[in-house]
């Protein structure tokens, strides 16, 4: 495979996920008023995000198994369509459906292609704002409407100079009480600290805004799209032993050993620094 | 005083608010470059946040002045111009600064009236996505563009269903040990908790994606902004005490006694429910 061949699969993850926004940003801040219309009409509630991710799958499906029948596919919504081939696409229409729900727009769609179960292009958009974030054989490239940058990662080392981000701190969400404790210690060590990004804290990080993400209890589709954004930024993505989201990450999650563990880092010294506090946990 | 002035006030701060836009858009997400170019050349770190936050105050303020040079003016960079008169404008030009520095577009340029001590015009602007919520005597609204929207609160009553958000959930940061216990307490008998969001989640709270938001620590141009897009939006705002932020609230912030604790519901009973549990406190 050479650089023409990702070109045409980074051109056509763009496609999908310009198509997915034709789903999502219709039924994005307009709960409410269906909400309350529809439980009235029907007696139930009506859940805007539950069909803007279903529907966007369809979507984004549906195209690839046109363009592509041999690929297999793993989405959120629809679980796997499996393929004796190396190509699986990694699918998740609506990443931060909390965020959606709560009218916040750092919810994205993320949409990967491994190759032989390694991340290969990676695609993290955010319709609201517009904007997409892009990793592929050519690099990392943030576009938006027609302008389109080139993104690198700020390239910090020092732990007390990052700028570090987490969705939720809180035990017993995506933490563990052990792994939220790590959390806090890691946060009283750097410059400062945001929460709430959802997967735009690591398009933050590919654009050189963040240093340091360090998340837990991710699945396969929220975290197959980041890696080759970072890692084509010139970032680091690793589990919190310094292993790569490949392979056999996703039966790791599943054997309850990682718990889709993910911490990412705009440069080598800086992860080592995280992931020395980190293996302690 | 009536409707008339009123109107003449919002559209004023409006002005003021577009106006702080063209010194502090450019400044965001531009810290990095400046930031590695002027520390070579002058040893100095350059402060894009700081600057931003300088420059639109004294943009503000001079417009103020020149506008209505009786009017009192309270800014979080220049402090207090006194007056003998009624009115005073509150103004904090960039409120979320670790948001800005992190790129995150959560940060707002906040911009109050106060007659005799209470909050009567109210703009909460996010310059990255061009989007003002005002508040003033003609109701709530959101103005994107050339477009222009009545807003109003959820009315949700139940803290079983309701979305809570807080900026920072640590203890030691704007919390105390004790507010931070109460925080977490709260957010486990909600439906849904979100971070991170600074000024917008009382924006989000006034146009119905949000019903609950609790905070402390805040400052009088943190809080005074918000208090008539929350209210005109049909929503409630007080302290931890059910008082409102009015008045002396600002002394009490000196003596310590309330920290600047503020809450904002979508109905009286759901403020009530919250103000059971944080009484405790």
């Amino acid at each position: 495979m050479n650089d023409a061949d990702f070109d045409e699969y980074t051109a056509f993850a763009r496609e999908l996920a310009l198509r997915a926004r034709v789903e999502t940003m219709p039924r994005f801040r307009q709960g409410l008023a269906i909400d309350n219309k529809l439980a009235q009409e029907t007696g139930d509630a009506f859940d805007p995000v539950t069909e803007a991710d279903r529907e966007a799958e369809k979507v984004i499906r549906s195209l690839i198994e046109r363009r592509y029948p041999g690929h297999g596919i793993l989405g959120e919504e629809f679980g796997e369509k499996e393929s004796d081939g190396p190509f699986r696409w990694v699918l998740d229409p609506v990443d931060g459906t909390r965020a959606f729900i709560c009218g916040v727009p750092s919810w994205t769609t993320l949409i990967a292609l491994e190759v032989d179960g390694r991340q290969k292009v990676g695609v993290i958009d955010l319709p609201w704002p517009g904007e997409m974030y892009i990793g592929g054989a050519g690099g990392a490239c943030l576009v938006s409407g027609q302008d389109k940058w080139r993104i690198a990662v700020s390239g910090e080392t020092q732990l007390s100079r990052a700028r570090l981000s987490t969705t939720d701190p809180r035990a017993g969400e995506c933490f563990t009480a052990a792994e939220a404790d790590a959390f806090i210690d890691m946060s009283e060590r750097v410059r400062v600290t945001r929460f709430g990004l959802d997967a735009c804290a690591y398009a933050l990080l590919a654009a050189g805004h963040l240093d340091l993400v360090i998340e837990a209890g991710l699945q396969r589709y929220d975290a197959a799209a980041l890696v080759p954004v970072i890692e084509q930024a010139g970032g680091v993505v690793t589990d919190w032993n310094g292993e790569p989201v490949a392979g056999d990450w996703e039966r790791q999650i599943e054997d309850g050993g990682q718990r889709g563990r993910l911490v990412a880092a705009a440069s080598r010294d800086l992860l080592d620094s995280a992931l020395e506090k980190l293996r302690e946990v």
